[in-house]
């Protein structure tokens, strides 16, 4: 079996389309001739495949939210189970963890106003920047998985029915703002904190000066649409930012930090001039055990 | 005093030129009227100009290998003390570490292959990808950084005299085939060592699986070349990266582990099918003390 690929095939440019699972079989942008999903929980997801089979996908275009298809009746398509965190979403999630680049391809089928009237497009590269766990129209558990456009992707051609979106000049603005807004705001809780992450207490030093990171505990941009403010922010070395980010460890209501196998490992450290909400903190442990 | 901005300025899109640096400063893009860099040590660098200046820059259009002015006599320009990573320089640093977005001018008099004939051009967002010290032509030490494209980036319009560049079918194939291999270096070495830090032995688990990162000892890409081999990669958790990439800590022959402060802080884990090549670690420590 060929190794797998992560990234642009030669030869294949973003917009390509195929007239069937068979075409694009051949070109190596998604092998698989039925699943969604190419890739392995060891190795990652190399590409998919969104053609609107799911009841709880949405696409917006430079974001999809996307489910896999565990836990449905191959017969109706319906879902029967809850889905679990192995095979095909434990490939999305890797690639999650790792940053690796997955391949969209849209079918016809799939959401009118970004997919094509027929057959398949190979659509560029998208990150998966988180996923998470909740219940799904049916009832059931399902894992769903927030891709977003790799900057150089062009955003995929919009259906000339669908509502225009806003023009450049305005979308410009807000992208400003909205990177100043959070600049300042993880600029200011590093240095509440002084640099100092609020799970171990580790003060990472460099020649440049101290390291920490900024984390959203909801996390901001569609469908989250998390606050982008200090309640809602915490400051994290890298290793406990990608712990928490990834479902490693949540916070209790209490201030607790609990690790995945539910035993308590600490409490959050605190500074007078920095409060977190717990909603957020709700939210986030939500998104790893919906109970 | 206004507010820092880091990344676009509304109504100044790449491409916008200015005769001259006051209009340059009234746009945003560039207060300083005389500086290369604007920024300061606290909050990082949110622009330089580039305008061939100093005798030790390099200009490869996606890629800028960028020196301040520290260190020069005002008179002649000449270089006549070593210069220091504080100040501007530090302001450079403090990106590269925080991964803030540097915005980019071109100026007449910079690399003919890339710089405007005259007058001076917004170029776009780059990241200070990373930074180090070295002898510079002068004999005397100096910081150099360098700059990497943003992906949305334009590449900047090249001098058409300028000998012409690879054709771009042959350009993707190369990148393809870069990150193919990149991509299964990076995942090997974090095998081999059970995904284990080799500075500190921590074993990041998440509800993917577990976590690590590939660092490169002598980094990829201009100016340094660095191959990508197993023996070029350590396997290390994100604390250990963030501080290995910036000077926190360096790895001796014997395979210490040393604080910048010179102290020994421990030995590097090694497992048997990995071994690391010293030429590297040499080039790895030069990098912060060139001695």
């Amino acid at each position: 079996m060929a190794e797998r690929v992560f990234g642009e095939i030669a030869g294949f440019p973003v917009g390509t389309t195929f007239p069937d699972r068979r075409g694009l079989h051949d070109s190596g942008i998604h092998r698989p001739l039925q699943g969604g999903i190419s890739g392995s929980g060891r190795e990652g997801a190399d590409s998919i495949v969104v053609s609107g089979g799911y009841e709880d996908d949405r696409d917006f275009g430079d974001v999809i939210v996307y489910t896999s298809h565990g836990g449905n009746d191959p017969e109706t398509g319906k879902q029967i189970a809850d889905q679990e965190l192995t095979v095909r979403n434990l490939a999305l999630a890797k690639s999650a963890l790792d940053g690796l680049p997955v391949r969209v391809v849209r079918g016809a089928g799939g959401d009118p106003a970004y997919s094509p009237a027929s057959g398949l497009r190979y659509d560029g590269l998208y990150f998966v920047e988180d996923y998470w766990q909740e219940k799904g129209k049916s009832g059931f558990l399902i894992w769903r998985f927030r891709l977003v456009k790799e900057p150089a992707t062009p955003q995929p051609p919009a259906n000339p029915d669908a509502p225009a979106p806003a023009g450049p000049a305005l979308r410009i603005d807000t992208l400003v703002q909205r990177l100043i807004r959070s600049t300042v705001l993880i600029q200011k809780i590093k240095e509440l904190h002084d640099y100092r992450c609020q799970v171990c207490g580790e003060r990472i030093e460099t020649s440049a000066g101290p390291y920490a990171e900024g984390a959203h505990i909801r996390p901001l941009g569609k469908p989250h649409d998390g606050p982008d403010v200090l309640e809602n922010l915490l400051c994290l070395c890298p290793n406990d930012h990608v712990r928490f980010d990834f479902g490693g460890i949540v916070i209790d209501d209490d201030l607790s930090v609990i690790n995945a196998d539910g035993t308590k490992i600490g409490a959050l450290r605190t500074v007078p001039k920095h409060s977190v909400n717990k909603t957020y903190l709700k939210y986030h442990r939500r998104r790893f055990s919906p109970a």
